[in-house]
């Protein structure tokens, strides 16, 4: 598969041995020319070392590079992963001749462990030498436990292009995930942190395997205008939606373990935040997620996850559709045969409640034998 | 086995055909004299209909029956649910020549059908000919999903004694889990509703298995005095905290295909209110329990859990110890091998934030391949 990135982006990726296993683990996305940048972390307050790092290097609004190692996740590692994440950053801006407050650093993988500051250190001077316009072995170089990479590219008129790259198949909670997510893009653009954000709460943010929130989660984007188009901000938005929403569908989909995608479809809360809270109720309960894993009809379960997530309700009013069979009306059972639908590998469950205007979308898994035994050891 | 109720008390326990599987699915508790009686309910919003009715008996604060029946939950049923309940009540009401509000009703099992009604209805006549000294078989008449019956029993001076029996295993978590659970005691006793309020605080309300809220929580204690003796307040409290306690023990060791049970205490915290916050972020942590479940050191994705709770917290201050070993201090691994700790049945995870005097004790248990085969069907 060819992968090509925008102009004047530069990427590589390869393995340095941060894993012990030969697959790639190192990653450098470069843009040749001067960015402008934009971030969105977690907001776990144990956040990793590189987190700490990227907050302070995004406050000029600008970025060329982008260092990554998977398989240690520099988090829970005190002054010391502090300070190899600004080694790992003061490394990769001098190979590249760039200031530090250019160059951003991520990490994902286990929690606790210092980083291999030598097999980082020689694994930058590598990724330098090795990089090129093809961005799949970067691609690669920062997933963990991701089953398959992730990659989204859009083209537009005159020849710009953004492609955005993410890895994250656990501990996938908004805000956000275990997951990272690199947008490059040739395109000018004015807004870009205002643009980032509003793309990460309709896409990342709206995702949950397990409920867990990470220590790592970050989204970078960099844009060098290198192609010298400028698009309508509406439509720049519009299409760094549809690029984060199809790489937050490909991480839901590759849930560690999961054997099934569902859709929660909230609508008629008194607010979209109730709407949310009653949507990650559900999508967060152990019960519900291990019904759809199999042939228990769920909808009972839904109902006691309603209740309880409180936000306000009123029983009588709930209608609960299965795609577009209608298997709840007036809190109670229709009788309609809904395991035909939950069988599948992929439903929408949409909840109406009847009170106001409020509503929220949700993408979320089941919880299967799988998930528990992928996440014992 | 034996289980003698206190004076004045007869229960009664059978199949009656609500489950297909021959095993007892109706239990009737009752005073011969008035008894005070207090009660404590789910707070969840579709909460079932006996609840309902419970609740309006409730406020004479007095009661001298408890008619119960497993394998329906008689929840998400609409106003047959709830005249279903009212006839239910009626029915052991009339056999007992009770009024009706002293009449209690509670249903446990699957949510969304229709209770049996003739099942009932003969199951109540067949229970009060039945009615006897002993409380095993209505023990036994309660249970769902338990692998074991679960009672307790505390004797006092001067010949009086308190009961209690429970049911729970699964939709655990407070306030309060799928659980019911019923006192009975021959104590005279003053501040019955007060006194059970705080005990069920300190005991159902302490524990999670898997972070649902049930429909159909109740806790009923009956006093009917019949000994004659009376505790010193404190003295009554204490053995009620205990009684209650023992039996929220039972229903975690009990937890649907659980391996381990992990008692979390967290201390330091600026409140009793962020201690519990994150106590709960780890114990419902799908990550953390399915850790417990296998041999994966937990430690990270418990700092993990803390991050994302909710409560402040300065990581670098974090202290964990798994038993009395020391695993985290200053938010960094000791490096203390708790590979033996984690491996047993049952160990305790204490967090020290080092903000505050506010605490909190919350029991729970790992998350299985079982618990997950088990609630799939």
């Amino acid at each position: 598969m060819n992968f090509p990135l925008p102009q004047k982006f530069r990427a590589a990726g390869l393995h340095a041995g941060v894993k012990k296993d030969g697959v790639k683990d190192m990653a450098l996305f470069v843009s040749e020319v001067p960015a402008q940048a934009a971030g969105v972390f977690t907001t776990n307050q144990v956040c990793a070392a590189p987190v700490k790092i990227d907050r302070d290097h995004l406050a000029n609004g600008k970025g060329q590079a982008i260092i990554v190692n998977s398989g240690n996740a520099n988090a829970c590692t005190g002054p010391q992963g502090l300070e190899d994440a600004r080694i790992m950053a003061r490394l990769t801006a001098d190979a590249l001749e760039l200031p530090i407050e250019d160059t951003f650093v991520c990490s994902t993988g286990s929690i606790g462990k210092q980083l291999p500051m030598d097999v980082i250190g020689s694994g930058i001077q590598a990724l330098v030498a090795e990089l090129g316009p093809d961005g799949i072995d970067a691609a690669d170089g920062i997933l963990t436990s991701d089953s398959k990479r992730k990659v989204a590219r859009l083209e537009f008129e005159g020849g710009a292009s953004m492609v955005a790259v993410a890895k994250g198949a656990g501990m996938i909670q908004p805000n956000m995930a275990t997951m990272l997510c690199f947008v490059l893009t040739d395109l000018q653009v004015d807004n870009a942190q205002a643009a980032l954000s509003a793309a990460t709460d309709q896409s990342f943010n709206r995702i949950t395997v397990d409920g867990d929130m990470s220590t790592n989660d970050t989204v970078l984007l960099l844009a060098n205008g290198a192609s010298g188009v400028r698009l309508d901000p509406v439509l720049f938005q519009q299409a760094l939606d549809k690029l984060l929403l199809d790489l937050a569908l490909q991480i839901v989909h590759d849930g560690e373990g999961i054997s099934k995608v569902v859709t929660l479809k909230i609508s008629g809360a008194h607010s979209d935040a109730d709407a949310d809270t009653i949507a990650r109720a559900i999508a967060n309960s152990l019960l519900v997620k291990t019904a759809w894993a199999g042939t228990y009809p769920s909808w009972g379960r839904v109902m006691d996850a309603i209740g309880y997530a409180g936000a306000p309700i009123e029983e009588e009013k709930i209608i609960i559709d299965f795609n577009d069979t209608r298997k709840v009306t007036g809190g109670l059972d229709t009788g309609a045969d809904t395991a035909a639908i939950t069988a599948a590998d992929e439903f929408t469950i949409s909840v109406q409640l009847g009170l106001g205007s409020g509503s929220a979308i949700l993408y979320t898994t089941d919880c299967t034998e799988a998930y528990v035994r992928f996440n014992m050891h």
